[in-house]
């Protein structure tokens, strides 16, 4: 038990929600800074851990100081609690450290009972009011701590109201309502097996312990779960003297934002109402108006609120979201926190509130987040047609990679193309997607998914591309011989319009107008003070021209990551890639290779050109080669058929078609991996098949050389995948380094190429001191050092375990979105300390989808990386993180001091 | 270039082989002691590695140095080299650190010319030897130096002798040698474009460049690569005073071992020849006659050779292998080196020196390695029945288990099995094995299959079982149809009798003798001294009782790995496993394992029995269930056809079976993994399907309370694998705790059982600290340890690109073969570290297959772990390996003082 478990208004502060809840806090904030706040007091947040460590009992004398604390509102207010002369009535609520709206429990009024009802009436001179307010409170009190449902008592009204021919509430008398609190009591001892406490001592217990047992109900648990808020902090209890909004038209309650929360305009925004209650305006019985409007209603009260507005504002340095209650003209506030706001208006507000003074640029950079960019940088659902319209999603899939698309339905990748590629705007729809499918997916809007999860096939292309996709929305069923998909009894045609919303998860039917994303104005002035703030530079990872420029318009310093192979799976390419694979002789292979030497060199001439001179790290050949062969498991149904068909007809032509394929067959059965993960790939092949490498390599260096001819300049940095042993690095780099030389000399120009390695398992980090002797640069590859650190394969834990684990707690994040900085990350550590001690010029780098995940780029910023590299959409959201990681440093250095 | 670049016999030690070479080291070594070597100097290792620095050129001040030695010897022997009256020659020898018999050049005589010559004839009053040597001389030197080959010059020697009508060298007369001589110099003169070198300096030059240059010949460096010795240690050149062995019948030469290399027993073994040099001897002229018979041909010689044996025997305190010349009655000493030996050799000698007081007892167990006892520990083919016969190998494939066996070839597992357990011997030949094989491979003598390296599913189920495998033999053709296999024309069918050699990879037609593991007398003696010096345990790998007894015959400590899913592999057993997994409700799974308890129970009964007491650590189930289904390959091939069945037939029947398949099918595809090394495995597996492990946790503890029920006392360790997190390891221990606590408290027995997890991912070695909370014992698994680190599937890598690494020498050695100190072995000190300190009673040990690997268990020594476990058949190895390591701190203890 601590020492003090029950504070005053005027003891706390809000730098104290842990201990008093954010709704305390604020309370007591309020208070100090001499607003009109209803007297109270706060149970502690110690006193509910007790509560459960105790087994759900209250501290033996929690009572006692409950009771000193109500002795000083009672003198404050000149009322008296359980007083039926001049009673003091108050509300109990729970208040956490987080907020977690209607999640627990609140109850008002309480205090009442038959005789101190009568002083409420003497002393607001209204019965019908304190009748109400008396039957108001049987309900809530004996829902919450009697459990005697709610609904229940809404029968009984309801009945009554019925038998009297009345429709409202307001149409009840006195009379009627005394009738109903009867039936009430009478209804709770029939229910509760006791009969309804009337001793305000008694009831104020019971709802403290009501309020700690909220807790844990099942939607507060599960709410803490989706919020990741911890189980154990547990929530404060707030009592407070109750005001009344409903005594008449000098009455009235209301809630505002200091400055609009959609748009972060500087508008007092809210809503009021006049004689009415809080609850009123929550039960929707009528319609609130706008807050300006108040200025006629209550004109005094709405001048002392403006004031308050702006001293919360400048108090709190930040836009205020508030509760307030007017009882008889006199203003009281009950509440008041930081306001939740859009992403526009995060940024909005955080520009004007630096440039107004209000707050530095360190601190605007750390008000917004990377969620409220991610808003900004994709188109989105107008909610507001939604809305109008009352239109509701068919389907809800996996968030799988954000923004919102509109398009025709198409089924399968080549007509996606074809008609994208015609200027049609298409939405693929697939089961799922493989590596066969990506021209499709680049040329379509968006990409739905009935099957696979957060980091299937289609959701890591998809945010790779910054097309948005909903994966796995297991609601649709895919009928490809048909050409259509259905839900439930709906039914969807190839060529229907649909829009999805891949930061939702949600399907729409037909067109639903999009906001394009807004980078301009005050966007732009926050990423200029991130740039200038962060020490991490920011790179892309892009593998073509296209998505080049797109990572420049977002802020790219450079290419991290470009993966040669995607440039492989293009589809008048692939073939080409097979003859290589397959060749049967040297001159065959080469013929081969040279046809991929052209194509390889207009793409890198294609990136060079859009980077113009920044630097673009070229990632050499790593997927293994049966990646680029037909399915074993589809030609093996094709060859058993075509076996059959042989025995059956024995015509000639199939015969030769089957010894074509079995002869594939056997190719590929032949290439086959238990684990490819782990398999022949990256260097490895490179050391086995060196032709694919080298070929590269000159691509790379004639492409560099015939852009310099043009006058751009270039900064290649090849880079050698899957290195794990130095003598994988030093056995390719020496090759290559003679590929580079030769064609730099024939050529006649000075190109500054360099070359390092991705560090990507486990064995190089912890040999890192000896590959860095070897190495130009290092770039992290997490993704895979995840997988091999963890002993994950990603493909298969994303669907079959990953999630649960998660779920469970066994894992506190999927480590392929946050990086696990205890595990990956102390490998990561060694090797940054090893190797800059053995090569302290070495430049050190992150590509893995990490790259653009905002506690990691923290991470990096920490181990003293030089840049980072994600997807170009992500570009603003990392320098955005970084710009933090490098504030937090500095407020750390000063408390360090 | 060093400071002193030639030495004096007399200057050198044994000690300085890295400087002088092996051969130069121990002729200085015999030179200080007192025995008769011929006078002569080494030119030092440090000079060879200069020549290569420089080009292939000498040090320009060498010969400088040469002529101060050469006079030294002049002085030593009254004669002068190059000089016509009185002249000294000399023969010049390579000699390295490390042996390489027959790799580099030699040439003898050096110094003749036509003027020396006559010196030779005078002295030696023999015309005909000296021109003899004289043409010797001119083809050795031609070939070595010159690059005429040695061919050419037996080309004209045979088309001289034909011409004479005459057999043998020795009817040549010394006109015939002089025109042999004559015809070679213009050979020379012809072929090498310049004349025979006549100046004996400059010969003298000439051939030690020479023998530097041959350092790097193609065959020498093939054989370092194959006997891994370092390439720039280079060698020593060894000059030194030719003596002759053929000067008539006073006249001698021979080698011997001190002491019987093949047995060890402690008799002079060896041949001499009388009149001859030792060329002849190689050149198998004449055949030499048996060491004692030296006795009566040169008696006084032979008497003093037993004086210098026993000399040289207690100075190296070691068997010795010897060279020696007799000229004239004159004993030379020419070469001495520690003696090759058999393993029954090595133990006896070991044994036998300790007991003769010569060495220390951990001396003794330095002198055996670990090939040593493996010899020991299989039947060996008996080589000398071979010999003998003149058989030869039908083919050569992978020394996959040691050990020979005799049997008849069968092509299935079932067949197998049914011979094997009925009496017969079998030899199960398959192109490769899968897990269905293993009843089979179990009741055959030994395996022989196609594919597959030295660690396929053959190779490590047989070490495992101790039984031979020759695998990857890829020159044999199985043909399953006709039951027969096919190495070029030779057809073995099936029930024919074959042998194999598991030790060499060799595979023999018929039966051929064996001889018995030799395992009692001495090397139980040298095991006792084992288990004294080690500190650390050895257990054995076992899944059966059968195992466990075997283990405990060759000195087992306990059971370091047991693991349970090989009892499900078991023929009775799949089907209840399968049902299990394909269970549609809860009640059909549990009947599954409920029959699967009790079956579980009966293993583990058996395995606690024969333990009797000693600790046994028993894994959880680990591998995914998959692996326990059928194929999805061959389902897929028989749905196809079943598919076509059925749209042809059209029969009901057909359609049932269809059906069924296509639901396995589906079911299998669910489950199926891109990864499954990396997939739902090991305690994934149990947090996700806790049923098995509780069943399993169960059938432990209940067999463990019975077996001491009939008096037998347990320590069951259940070991949870592929912990990552230690929420994983939390989880499945807090639900088994239960389980076993109820067991036990049901049963009233106190079983001592523990707890822990094995390590085999890179993060349960970076979060070690948090994970040792939780665990009363860690097991490094080191197999899946090196797989993860590495980033290698072992079953892509061996057969893609491991051997191919090895080979290039981009990986030092296998790693799955010997442990990787430097990456999976900084893992594990780390972990060791971090998880002693937070429990310092954690019990450390290792289960991989490196534990039977001696260097690694010496690093397991230095780390401080408490056991290894390894096969059974190992276990001898570990204990001596251990015993080693303990040595080796020992001694090395000593010198750091």
């Amino acid at each position: 038990m601590p020492e003090k478990s029950v504070y005053l208004f005027r003891e706390g502060s809000a730098d104290m929600r842990d201990l008093l809840g954010g709704k305390g806090a604020n309370l007591c904030e309020m208070t100090n800074i001499g607003l009109p706040v209803p007297p109270g007091f706060i149970i502690t947040t110690d006193v509910c851990r007790d509560f459960y460590g105790e087994g759900g009992r209250l501290p033996s004398n929690l009572m006692d100081e409950v009771r000193v604390a109500m002795e000083d509102i009672e003198r404050d207010l000149g009322k008296k609690f359980g007083d039926p002369a001049n009673p003091l009535l108050v509300s109990v609520r729970s208040g956490s450290k987080f907020s977690m709206p209607g999640m627990m429990d609140t109850i008002l009024n309480l205090g009442l009972n038959k005789d101190t009802l009568q002083g409420i009436i003497a002393a607001s001179g209204n019965a019908r009011f304190a009748w109400d307010a008396y039957r108001r409170f049987i309900m809530m009190f004996s829902d919450v701590v009697l459990d005697v449902p709610k609904r229940s008592f809404e029968h009984i009204l309801h009945s009554y109201k019925k038998s009297k021919g009345v429709e409202d509430d307001t149409q009840l008398s006195e009379q009627d309502l005394q009738e109903i609190a009867r039936q009430f009591l009478s209804h709770v001892q029939a229910n509760a097996g006791r009969e309804f406490p009337s001793d305000p001592w008694s009831q104020l217990e019971m709802a403290v312990e009501a309020v700690f047992r909220s807790w844990n109900n099942d939607r507060a648990i599960v709410y803490r779960r989706q919020e990741r808020i911890p189980d154990d902090i547990g929530t404060a209890v707030n009592v407070q003297a109750m005001v009344y909004g409903n005594m008449g038209d000098d009455s009235g309650t209301g809630v505002a934002f200091t400055r609009d929360p959609a748009t972060g305009e500087k508008v007092l925004y809210g809503e009021f109402l006049v004689n009415a209650q809080g609850e009123d305006v929550v039960a929707g019985i009528r319609t609130p108006l706008p807050i300006s409007q108040m200025a006629d209603a209550l004109p005094e009260s709405y001048k002392e609120f403006i004031t308050i507005c702006s001293k919360l504002e400048s108090h709190y340095r930040d836009m205020m979201d508030l509760e307030f209650t007017v009882e008889k003209k006199r203003l009281f506030m009950l509440q008041c926190r930081v306001g939740k706001r859009t992403g526009a208006a995060a940024v909005r507000l955080a520009v004007e509130m630096a440039n107004e003074g209000l707050i530095s640029k360190e601190a605007a950079i750390q008000r917004v987040t990377a969620s409220h960019l991610d808003q900004l940088l994709h188109p989105r659902i107008d909610e507001k047609h939604l809305e109008d319209n009352g239109t509701k999603p068919l389907a809800t899939g996996l968030a799988a990679s954000p923004g919102a698309a509109v398009g025709m339905v198409v089924f399968d990748a080549d007509r996606a193309a074809e008609w994208g590629n015609s200027g049609k705007k298409v939405i693929l729809v697939r089961d799922e997607t493989n590596p066969d499918d990506v021209h499709g997916m680049l040329a379509a809007q968006g990409i739905l998914t009935a099957r696979g999860g957060k980091t299937s096939h289609a959701a890591v292309v998809a945010r790779g591309f910054g097309i948005p996709c909903v994966a796995g929305c297991e609601a649709i069923n895919v009928d490809l011989q048909s050409r259509l998909f259905s839900v439930g009894g709906t039914v969807v045609k190839e060529g229907a319009w649909i829009t999805i919303d891949g930061s939702t998860g949600r399907v729409y039917l037909d067109k639903i107008p999009l906001i394009d994303p807004e980078v301009g104005g005050d966007f732009a002035v926050l990423m200029n003070w991130c740039d200038e703030a962060r020490k991490l530079r920011v790179r892309a990872n892009a593998d073509n021209p296209r998505d080049a420029l797109q990572a420049l318009e977002f802020g790219a310093e450079g290419i991290g990551l470009c993966r040669t192979e995607h440039m492989f799976f293009e589809r008048d390419r692939l073939p080409i890639v097979q003859q290589m694979i397959l060749a049967e002789t040297d001159e065959e292979r080469e013929l081969a290779l040279d046809k991929l030497l052209g194509m390889q060199q207009r793409d890198f001439e294609g990136i060079f050109e859009a980077m113009a001179g920044k630097p673009v790290t070229i990632r050499l050949i790593d997927p293994p080669l049966h990646e680029f062969l037909p399915s074993y498991d589809e030609l093996l149904e094709q060859v058993v058929e075509l076996r059959l068909a042989v025995h059956t007809l024995g015509a000639e032509s199939i015969k030769r078609v089957l010894e074509d394929k079995e002869k594939m067959l056997k190719l590929i059965e032949g290439m086959r991996e238990s684990n490819p993960m782990l398999g022949l790939r990256g260097v490895r092949l490179s050391i086995l098949f060196p032709g694919i490498v080298e070929m590269q390599t000159k691509a790379i260096l004639q492409a560099a050389v015939k852009v310099k001819k043009r006058g751009v300049e270039t900064q290649p940095e090849i880079m050698i995948p899957l290195v794990g042993h130095v003598n994988e690095l030093k056995t390719v780099r020496e090759k290559l380094e003679a590929v580079a030389a030769s064609v730099v000399e024939e050529m006649g120009e000075q190109i500054p190429y360099t070359f390092g390695t991705m560090i990507e398992l486990p064995r190089a980090c912890l040999t890192a001191g000896a590959i860095a002797e070897y190495a130009q640069f290092f770039s992290f590859g997490t993704n895979d050092l995840t997988q091999t650190t963890f002993g994950y394969s990603r493909d298969d834990a994303e669907g079959k375990f990953l999630q649960k684990y998660v779920e469970m707690k066994v894992l506190p994040a999927n480590p392929f979105e946050t990086l696990d900085q205890s595990g990956v990350g102390r490998l990561m550590k060694m090797c940054v300390d090893d190797a800059r001690q053995v090569n302290p010029k070495l430049k050190l780098g992150i590509c893995g989808e990490h790259g653009g995940d905002p506690a990691s780029i923290e991470f990096c910023h920490k181990l003293g990386l030089d840049y980072v590299s994600c997807s170009p959409f992500r570009v603003p959201i990392a320098r955005l993180a970084a710009a933090q990681a490098a504030v937090s440093d500095r407020v750390t250095a000063v408390v360090d001091k």
